[in-house]
């Protein structure tokens, strides 16, 4: 048998109520299988800031390190300050563990209703640098409160950063049927760092000629995702590119209660990070009425990482035969879990 | 007789084109009016640079200055590369003249089809910052082409930047029926800058305390525009989330071909300058394919901007009642323009 160590970080709001019901799903995929999950359970977040101060100490993320992989809910509470647990906690885990790849699959379901009148047919995957940008918090202020205040963010752009992320779209794109990668930018205006993201993409794609690639400006993407998302195969973008185009594709495609991901270290150097796109959504939290397929779907992404592939494949078809048949009827969260469990049973 | 000194800028691609028809309906509005038009014309974009180098020199700008208003059409050429015009010209444009309120109304009218199955009522206007933000050119690289380069680009913004734009939102907003006005920003992340413009934003609403306002996350932003853009009167953002933002709201009311925009020096210290919020489209330029409409209702902008009301809203009127008949008849753009034409002609 193999163990698999698995550090569960369910975090604020809807977090602690969607990886409940994602740990179910993943012990049912697991039964019968020779894995073994272990759990351990890190009490992070705004009830932990609260108590003690603490975001992520060196200790925790030792701690954390020592799994093979981590499970994280949704990070973040009105109570405390904006920014805090997001930079101390959740971008300390993506930048401390080198998660230089955010994975983030766009797939528009059977029996799901997208906002769009045509949506077509969508099946794409965001590959969003999760170590660099606008987001290594190089910013800072002076004069604050005054009106002299000037406030700084930088985005760092190296080519190492940028190449090894370029490299892995480029793997991705190889692997899919339509091989088509596309570089998201603004390098009409982010000059500097928008041309290292061209030239890159450009001698990257020396190294796999049966990839096709194409460049957008960012806002010409958020254009397409409305108007012919059907076009995309595989998008490669920056840290912050990446955050705002995978909400607007999220949304397309059914919603953040559908949306997973993945924040992988593909060097296996660290353990990787799945998550549910969505936030911890304190307006909806503790009703039970937060959907976990989001969650479910990082799940599966889990499995497919530890090198369980069909595992994940059975997770993902439990939950695209439960989108089919939903319809419009209402569940709560555990009866979501629950038919997926269910389903993964089979 | 009122006499108004039009700079014209009509660039590259279906700029020309364009705002042939642009100006075509500014006469015919002030037909009849005692304000007059004098055009200058100003060669700038592509063609020149290719021909002398030139983007936009000082005596240029000095000239352009002179006028009381600037109609732009398009600026950007495949063949220039990318970076030199946008920033040498369009960009250099609104900082140069300070154009900190970079206006971007978005209405769905009445017979426009939406790539939204259930668009609702959508009717909002866009306050992007012009001055400041990551637009600022404030970057660089060293090591460039090497693996070792690093290229950064720094976001800087200012309580005076920040604050004058924030306020003209609130004028705006009071002004409108819901008056609402919501901000975007990405404060959990870039916590400097974002945190500046919350701030800001608490500050100025005691002096309009009829305006209730609301705080998106950019990527929180970009899903709404799809899900429930009629949630939106005023937004207020800054440069670079205003680009994104507005490019998909236009997506979600009908297209680039019908976003016109303003870039407003309120102080009244320099010209303000009136453009599509498209670009050069060289893959359908001097095909007479092009929609005027979005420079259209920049002339509109353009006419309110004077003072000349009436005259505005007689090209929106227009443009409205165009729109309300055209169906899916496809028409030249010189014919659409011809059809304002006389629509404002009435
Ligand atoms: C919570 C926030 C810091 C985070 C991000 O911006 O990356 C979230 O929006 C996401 O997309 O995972
Ligand atoms: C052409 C480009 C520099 C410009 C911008 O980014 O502002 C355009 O996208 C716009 O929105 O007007």
């Amino acid at each position: 048998t193999r163990n698999i160590e698995l550090a569960v970080v369910a975090g604020d709001g809807i977090g602690t109520e969607v990886v409940e019901q994602g740990l179910l799903v993943l012990e049912a995929a697991l039964a019968g299988s020779d894995a073994k999950i272990g759990t351990t359970e890190f009490d992070l977040g705004a009830r932990r800031w609260h108590a003690t101060g603490e975001t992520l100490t060196d200790e925790t993320l030792e701690a954390i390190k020592r799994h093979d992989a981590i499970l994280l809910g949704a990070i973040g509470d009105p109570t405390v300050p904006s920014g805090v647990l997001e930079r101390g906690l959740l971008l300390k885990l993506r930048f401390a563990l080198d998660h230089y790849v955010n994975l983030r699959p766009n797939k528009l379901y059977q029996g799901v209703t997208s906002p769009l009148a045509n949506p077509g047919d969508v099946d794409f995957v965001v590959v969003r640098e999760g170590t660099e940008g606008p987001y290594v918090g190089n910013g800072g202020a002076i004069r604050t409160g005054t009106p002299h205040e000037v406030a700084t963010e930088v985005s760092l752009n190296t080519a190492f950063g940028v190449e090894r992320v370029v490299r892995y779209a480029f793997e991705k794109a190889a692997q899919r049927e339509r091989k088509h990668l596309t570089l998201v930018h603004k390098h009409n205006v982010l000059v500097h760092a928008g041309h290292l993201w061209r030239r890159t993409v450009e001698a990257v794609n020396a190294e796999f000629p049966d990839v096709t690639t194409d460049y957008l400006h960012v806002d010409a993407a958020t254009i397409f995702l409305v108007t012919k998302p059907s076009r995309f195969d595989v998008i490669v973008t920056d840290n912050l590119f990446g955050d705002i185009i995978t909400d607007e594709a999220a949304a397309i495609t059914g919603g953040m209660g559908l949306a997973g991901s993945a924040n992988i270290n593909p060097d296996g150097t660290f353990p990787s990070m799945f998550e549910p796109i969505h936030g911890s959504a304190p307006d909806i939290a503790g009703q039970g009425k937060a959907d976990p397929t989001a969650t479910v779907l990082s799940v599966s992404m889990l499995l497919d990482h530890l090198g369980l592939a069909d595992e994940a494949k059975r997770v993902e078809r439990a939950v695209a035969a439960d989108l089919a048949e939903r319809g419009g009827v209402v569940r709560t969260t555990a009866e979501v879990g629950a038919d997926l469990v269910a389903r993964v049973r089979g």
